[in-house]
């Protein structure tokens, strides 16, 4: 998507050379214009697929999952939680995810209630970067007995490992951006 | 707004008759359609005034704030990060509120980047209880220099102090549903 990848450029931040920072558009401040052309952009490379159900996990998912949803025909989206919490709720499908830049395990939750089984759910999130919050989802959707048709990221580091996660997984992936590499100090595209 | 209260009505429900649980259509699963109405609304609500930045809170915000900027003609959405670190981030504007369901003080932070001086904004949230949350994003909008010219509720829990504190804090404010009781084990409205 050439819109998105312009906007990596011009308005992402690289820090040490090795962090990219678009939180002026997709983390913090958000470009809302832009991610009605992200929705529309999941909605081509999922055509004719069909959707129960959109997935997603806060805070910056829900934004990009909602933009989505419009394109869709409205299905509804349900955001996963994250928690520090070690009660284990009866009422939620829950997995743990590790996460590599804060070094700490979260647990991710989603009740009962938003999923069902025999559902066909497209995940969507921001980013793909090793797979483990994509894997951990693909996860509750199986648990509920759902059905992931497709996960849908809008940049996906395409040099750490979430694609070969989520393909061994057996679910197709759809990213908008692929990044390459942060080599000479700057993004390079797939 | 009617379909909103027909929503909390149908789909609402009353936990232990005191405590309202709409997480399965604004607070964990997601009805976009009803919240692109609810955007159409803040906009009815405060047409004519000048908009610059929409600011809200994660979680449940984000998706309200973006359906809302949609008919704004777009302006930037920026989500507040609660947080529970200790460190000051100089680069932050940052407040304390204190959580009256989970009886804790956590932070709510905005960057430096994505508020400036002499912008107005428009605060928009899902919930106005006691107002603690809504006070902390209105000073925060004082510190940056900015104005906020309006808070946006979706469902306003009218007995409680809310109202009178984002009055007596000189903003504007709109709720879309406001509650009166939950005499009778059920929802009156206001």
């Amino acid at each position: 998507m050439n819109e998105l990848k312009q906007k990596i450029l011009t308005d992402g931040r690289l820090l040490d050379g090795y962090i990219l920072k678009v939180d002026n558009f997709l983390n913090h401040q958000l470009d809302v214009g832009l991610l009605e052309r992200v929705g529309e952009a999941f909605a081509e490379r999922f055509a004719g697929v069909k959707i129960d159900k959109i997935l997603t996990i806060e805070a910056s998912g829900i934004a990009v999952a909602c933009m989505a949803a419009r394109h869709f025909g409205y299905p509804p989206v349900v955001f996963a939680k994250k928690t520090q919490s070690l009660n284990m709720d009866p009422d939620a499908y829950e997995v743990e995810v590790f996460s590599y830049t804060k070094q700490t395990t979260y647990k991710v939750r989603v009740s009962r209630r938003y999923l069902s089984a025999g559902e066909k759910v497209l995940i969507i999130d921001d980013f793909l970067a090793n797979g483990h919050a994509a894997r951990g989802l693909i996860d509750i959707v199986r648990q509920a007995g759902a059905e992931p048709v497709g996960l849908g990221i809008v940049i996906e580091k395409g040099f750490q490992d979430g694609r070969k996660v989520v393909e061994d997984a057996g679910v197709r992936l759809e990213s908008l951006a692929i990044l390459k590499s942060f080599e000479g100090g700057k993004v390079n595209f797939a």
